[in-house]
């Protein structure tokens, strides 16, 4: 135990890379600011999903313009330079918020959520850009959007980061246009990645979302653990297709999901060819020991050879 | 108006069969005996989808197995040798039965239903198959199994069939198999349609829980119409795919969903392979003037050429 702690510690400051020499972008996932010292410890490259709604869902109104900004820029500056990837807000499903006044649906988790909410009112979406363009001068800040199901949907946002834009250098207001990805967590967006990674800078697979509506299964619902098969093969088939669209396209594609933490699968996502995992900080040296003791090509060799 | 309804109604004992000689299998759905009027009159070869949910939502009890084999045998007899494809109950997420007793769901669309129920709680499923396998000797009675999403979940349905098959001929009664297929209607399953196609006698494609699984939309929500897009091509990307395994194993596929009688996909899923339809007993001679009118080959020519 002692000795298992004392081998991941060494890990702490080794780099990411398999026996045969492929590079992994190793990130923490991070629900709260107050946990960026767990992020700093835990040995990651980075933060791979900054959850944004929790700073919604500790408030009791909008929060302005200005807080946001000092929540993303202390984040940037605490990682320096290192990739600090946020989320844009995923509020609704089981991520209520009170003063969104949003009323009550049959199937949260298929509803109005996420980009959705955004999407429709773009003001508090702005808001948001605003202050992430902002404080991504302080820091390598990278933005991601959630929930995405459609093209129009990022045609949309993309006229939103435009007006923001314009209306920030029309006020004189210093601001960085980050680098932008989205989350592929709706089989939708899976099956039209190819035409997707055309549109932005990378691609975070949300395994917990893409597993659950892939199977149709909610995954906080007890009475159906018999049916949840977090390895079934369609789900690993989608994650397969979305990394060779991206690489098709020139981007690079990582998973933020659970599954990006489940060590029986790490070499088979390398082996898929992803180029980044991001876990919660816990999980940051576990991982990374598996990574460096993988070799892909190996691995690829028996897998074709069975 | 009224041109037009003599025109579709000289259609009715017509065949559905396209200019260029591709015969469809046009079927009503039904989701109650009241309406058998309606699918005799309708046009339409067979019954496509037979709610037998129906026959449990309108009581207090479970009904018994000869109840249930009484209307089973009353619809085949009536169907003459039509074809008669009757889904097992597909109770749960908006079709609650209080005598289940279910627990609410947060998310019931995503929940314990349909054949989840049933293999956890066999008794209840094999007096279902008991009374259709009875019924099966008085006319062209079709089995399909909804909501699967998993392989495993196909072959614990081949055990308790043989269970019942034994359990009826050491009891003497009369029975007979009939074809079974399973309703393509999670992202999952269609996903592993090359697998699941080795299993069984055909697949129907329920494009209505198919869309919504994929997009991540309750399409019963109404504030999410603009993000759902009913023809969103990863959904007919799926559909495609299904189709092709589906007919790489050697057995036929339709559709049963209400995408089915959109008139401007028939073509498309025409070209695709579909082989059969089953719509609304309204929607019948609609969609067979459009088969009747089709030329697939031509329709392919002109799609290759754009
Ligand atoms: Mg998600
Ligand atoms: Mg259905």
């Amino acid at each position: 135990e002692l000795l298992d702690k004392n081998l991941l510690l060494k890990l702490k400051n080794k780099e990411a890379i398999t026996l045969d020499g492929k590079k992994v972008m190793l990130y923490a996932n991070i629900g709260n600011v107050k946990d960026l010292g767990f992020v700093l410890e835990s040995g990651a490259a980075g933060i791979g999903l900054f959850r944004s709604e929790f700073i919604f869902l500790e408030r009791t109104d909008y929060p302005t313009e200005e807080e946001q900004f000092e929540i993303y820029k202390t984040v940037a500056e605490t990682m320096a330079e290192k990739p600090v990837i946020i989320r844009t807000m995923d509020i609704g499903a089981d991520k209520q918020c009170d003063y969104f006044n949003l009323e009550p649906e049959e199937n949260p988790a298929l509803g109005y959520r996420a980009i959705r909410i955004c999407l429709t009112r773009p003001e508090l979406f702005k808001t948001q850009l605003r202050a992430l363009f902002r404080a991504s001068v302080y820091g390598n800040i990278q933005v991601m959007y959630p929930m995405i199901a459609n093209l129009f949907e990022v045609q949309k946002i993309k006229e939103l980061v435009a007006e923001v834009e314009t209306e920030l250098t029309e006020a004189g207001i210093q601001y960085r246009l980050p680098k932008q990805g989205l989350m592929i967590e709706t089989p939708a967006a899976a099956l039209i990645s190819d035409t997707l990674a055309k549109e932005v800078d990378f691609f975070s697979i949300g395994t917990n979302d893409l597993s659950q509506y892939t199977l149709a299964i909610d995954r906080q619902n007890p009475h159906l653990d018999t049916f949840y098969d977090s390895h079934h093969p369609g789900l690993l088939s989608l994650i397969k297709l979305v990394v060779k669209n991206a690489h098709s396209a020139g981007i690079w594609v990582g998973i933020c999901g659970e599954l990006g933490a489940d060590p029986s699968l790490t070499q088979e996502f390398l082996a898929m060819g992803i180029d980044e995992l991001s876990v919660s900080p816990g999980n940051v040296l576990p991982i990374k020991k598996v990574i460096c003791e993988s070799n892909i090509t190996e691995y690829e060799r028996e897998i074709y050879a069975n």
